[in-house]
């Protein structure tokens, strides 16, 4: 593998009618749950979505997003405290992880697994979307999904094999990223250097939406204040509910 | 790559002297950094602890974890909103992230973005350790790191060549991670079935440790309420102050 292949990765949303077998997707989730993790307690499960009544009843959670019903499968990553909750009180040994640090150790653990899984995927080939509104509808896909108390849907992927060819998105410059030692903060100068490629390849989202910065095209159109509050208000509810809060 | 790479990775916390340049970090970093990530915004920073003096002062927050010092380098992961509100306040911008929902957004961010880090090291042979210690010192971790308000110290990983061969965890059977189209409650008979061989392999812990079962040992030694509880703590007033919840 040679190491353009993490540079020129791209997420795919448009997927070919090429299928993907259950087996060869339960081989790379085995893979995957190889990925490191807290303890080795393994705090998540995933629930596959392969039916056409699994994507309809999921695909308007989704913001109805294409990708949902034209993927080989969705595959929801969840946080999972039940299963070894109860591994424990099987065991006579009471669980302590109604909190928070519990909560963060279990999310970036699933997030961890979802990745290494879709790795494992676009090294064979296949091409995946991260569905950012998993979170937004935590609650109704938690429903839709039968999850029980202690299992909260993080990550939603769609995975198919690619029906056009995909385009690496731009990013920021890596010494935007990198602070050797200590954080350095950078300056207006700094800032307006590592924005302006992107600035400019997305000038016409600008336009388009009538905005005077690519800025304003993210606080007032794509992640409005409004919504992410509306969102997180749900979420928390949500999180209070299922004792992870 | 074969897929028995991923099956057969391991966690590495003894590293050899073979050096890493900052170059290769580097390199690493930059192709870390097209992992997926929510609206392309790129919601994480990395600090790069190499020096001894960064070293020592990290290590007391790593509970003096050996692969610290021992290391060629620790990478800090941060949830960083700074760079990306600094952005919009330049460009007539008013960002609205200062929420549950942009906290998950970013948590997850940052967890893809090190674990693309983490295959694309162990590729090159490096080895890895996540040090399950970062979000418990976050507060004294961000000081030692100069971290503003606005950047939360996620998750830290020690690299360096491995001094020794290592063996892969156990993992649970996958049957018990997947469910298909809906969540399916594992029965007690499942459960015992599923979790015997890691009590097999782990018996000399309950014995070690005086306890009876391998669940105890979890749950009244390795991650006890009252740590959970009090690192949650906090942990949340760091999250308030940083204005992330």
């Amino acid at each position: 593998m040679n190491s353009d292949f993490f540079l020129s990765r791209a997420t795919v949303r448009r997927y070919s009618d090429k299928p993907i077998s259950d087996a060869e997707i339960t081989g790379m989730l085995e893979e995957a749950t190889h990925a490191p993790n807290t303890g080795n307690m393994q705090w998540y499960s995933v629930v596959v979505t392969r039916s056409e009544e699994g994507k309809e009843a999921l695909s308007p959670l989704h913001f109805n997003q294409p990708q949902v019903k034209g993927s080989q499968a969705i595959l929801t990553f969840c946080v999972d405290l039940n299963r070894f909750e109860k591994w424990c009180r099987q065991n006579d040994a009471e669980p302590g992880y109604e909190n928070l640090q519990s909560l963060v150790a279990a999310m970036i653990d699933c997030s961890l697994f979802a990745q290494q899984f879709c790795t494992i995927a676009e090294m064979r080939g296949i091409g995946t979307c991260y569905l950012g509104t998993t979170a937004y509808n935590a609650d109704k896909i938690a429903e839709v999904l039968a999850l029980p108390e202690r299992v909260f849907p993080l990550i939603s992927l769609s995975i198919g094999y690619p029906a056009d060819t995909n385009k690496p998105s731009l990013r920021l410059p890596v010494d935007a990223i990198i602070h050797k030692e200590k954080y350095s903060e950078p300056t207006s100068a700094e800032i307006n250097e590592w924005y302006r490629p992107l600035e400019e390849e997305s000038a016409h989202f600008v336009d388009e939406n009538k905005k005077e910065t690519l800025a304003q095209v993210f606080t007032d159109i794509r992640y409005p204040k409004s919504s992410n509050e509306l969102f997180s208000k749900t979420l928390h509810d949500f999180l209070v509910k299922n004792k992870f809060l």
